[in-house]
């Protein structure tokens, strides 16, 4: 994955980088990073970088053309995401780009918003600005999976991230007193990834079973500059103890309609009646939720998996053989060649352990990606 | 896993390939291969190659020797495993080593049959021959597993293969038809690599239930000069069909003590009754079988598992997730700070399949490496 320098693949990897800044932070909005880069003989000079911290504050090509001055005129912006084209809460980028002179504009991928959509590169290239598209699509669309599921399913989109042995279990059958009495799966190396996943999702799920049994906080713990991602509790009788943990300002406890749980609103959570994960995540989706970090149990993690609402799955795998044990997922019931088929996008080695990390192949869950368009 | 060209490690590897040529075929002896190289200025040319074919032929030091004829004097001879020093079936490969003039011998392995067990390295010592070991001593000794299970535990080693979703399932729940009618697990360049260790294993074992439902053949296809393993039923009632496709001469099916299975007899099976799994791995020692591949199904390899009778695992893991199944292991029951630890010594990707080959850490089940000694 190592880009040779100067190349437009090497930029775009610094624009994305840029980007990861905002993950978690973004929302509505999508993470994006920008990059501009002055011509030279070595492949280019960096004169401006910058990243969308958060919704209400300048876009990633704002903070980069700020930075670049006067150095922006000739020069190749990369930007993870089509500029935009319209007046939001700040005007449109591609006219700010347009306005410093900017010769060329590289774009990962495209902006599925219907505000947008094709309208920011086509606003570029009348104003003879060279655009080309595509330089790594896919790590773009990935990082920015949430405000695209956002845009095109009206839902967060959904990680599911579990831990198995080598055999395929979660966790022993009917052990008490949780991970910390009975032993973790993975390493440390896997919980320090696990940590930097938190710090980066709007939200992590949890059953209530699984706080039932471990009473987990859900924060965000050895990441510098990191902050806690929103818990969110599926829940359906209400049975979460107020005095739970993960039960901070914002966290969320999702119930059956009719579910009574004054103690719980007490306690400062946001109550999310819903009969169905469907409208539970459409319920997110109005809370501003665009990423959600499935964590467990299995219980849960099946019920998302029977409605089709793992979107990808990160799966740790130690090397242990545990014998009897919970699976990852119970459900659905089908047959071997009806399995849901994953796209494995990394294949790492943490510690002693396995890293998989697959999105789940599903029809119309993202638009074709666009052409490669134009170019110097 | 390249060595630099000309170093021992390049030169051993050489031998290691020529010794996998007999993998399956060499059972009670070890599969060992030797190569002779003549010093010269870029590291060394190879004079003599040869491997141990089968029990009763000679050793592979013997070929090699042939080969180099005369060019074997003041040459180094790499072996993956230390040269006899007794005489058996053959004269002591540490004499005629002395005899043909080596200068040096680089061995990979000690050799852990009592008969020998450092007598030959000393006997090459003794004559003022340089000796070194411990080179790819690793590789060797999974390699001689077979061998070193049959020298130090009285039994064939144990290597468990399966196939599972990234969701830990084996097969679908009540599937009838078996993985032709019910689509396999993993791709073609998996289904290729298990042939070829059907091809270097001395047995093949299954369950009754796994050879009632798929009627396997149990058989190597696709494998140049390939052979077949033994097939080894495990059937305590003699619930198997004459007619099954596995049973070709020297199957063996083994019972409960006291099961009745005429048919089976005659049908050329062996007949291997046992109580224990125990006694009918050494049942198997007892015909010959040095390694064992279980392929399955789960009941089985649980009760493997239970009586901690596995020394190695070869775990396919396919992009897919199924749901409800069928988990490569439903026993022994144990928390998971007491899962069986393992030691992962490859990860591969395979077409779209991930293969993780790791081997069971277990106290005693290998004399601690021999110290590298001696030297030039």
């Amino acid at each position: 994955m190592n880009d040779p320098p100067g190349s437009d693949e090497d930029f775009m990897a610094q624009a994305l980088a840029e980007a990861a800044r905002g993950l978690g932070r973004t929302s509505p909005n999508p993470p994006v990073g920008c990059v501009l880069v002055q011509p030279n003989g070595s492949g280019g000079e960096v004169v401006g970088r910058g990243f969308h911290p958060r919704a209400g504050e300048p876009h990633a090509e704002v903070f980069a053309l700020r930075e670049a001055g006067e150095r922006a005129r000739g020069a190749t912006a990369y930007v993870t995401l089509e500029p935009c084209s319209h007046f939001g809460r700040t005007p449109p980028c591609a006219d700010a780009l347009m306005a410093a002179g900017v010769a060329r504009v590289v774009v990962a991928a495209g902006d599925p918003n219907p505000q947008v959509n094709g309208r920011g590169l086509e606003r570029l290239r009348a104003a003879g600005i060279a655009v080309q598209t595509g330089v790594l699509e896919a790590q773009a669309v990935r990082q920015q999976a949430g405000f695209r599921a956002r845009m095109l399913l009206g839902r967060p989109f959904v990680i599911y991230k579990y831990a198995m042995t080598l055999d395929g279990k979660v966790a022993a059958l009917e052990e008490g007193g949780g991970s910390e009495a009975n032993g973790a799966v993975t390493g440390p190396e896997a919980r320090a990834r696990v940590m930097g996943w938190r710090n980066e999702a709007d939200a992590i799920a949890v059953g209530v079973d699984t706080l039932l049994t471990d009473d987990p906080q859900l924060t965000t713990r050895g990441v510098v500059g990191g902050r806690d991602p929103r818990p969110v509790i599926f829940d359906r009788q209400g049975r979460t103890p107020p005095t739970a943990r993960a039960l901070r300002p914002g966290a969320v406890v999702v119930t059956a309609p009719g579910a009574e749980a004054p103690a719980l609103a007490d306690a400062g959570a946001v109550l999310l009646p819903a009969a169905t994960l469907e409208e539970a995540l459409r319920g997110l989706h109005d809370l501003g939720v665009s990423t959600l970090l499935l964590e467990g149990g299995p219980t849960l993690a099946s019920a998302f998996a029977e409605s089709d609402l793992i979107d990808e799955v990160r799966a740790f795998i130690a090397p242990k053989l545990l014998g009897a044990g919970l699976s990852p997922l119970a459900g659905p019931l089908r047959r071997m060649n009806a399995a849901g088929m994953l796209d494995m996008y990394a294949l790492e080695q943490l510690g002693a352990d396995i890293l998989v990390s697959a999105s789940v192949r599903r029809v119309a869950a993202e638009p074709t990606p666009s052409p490669r368009t134009g170019g110097a």
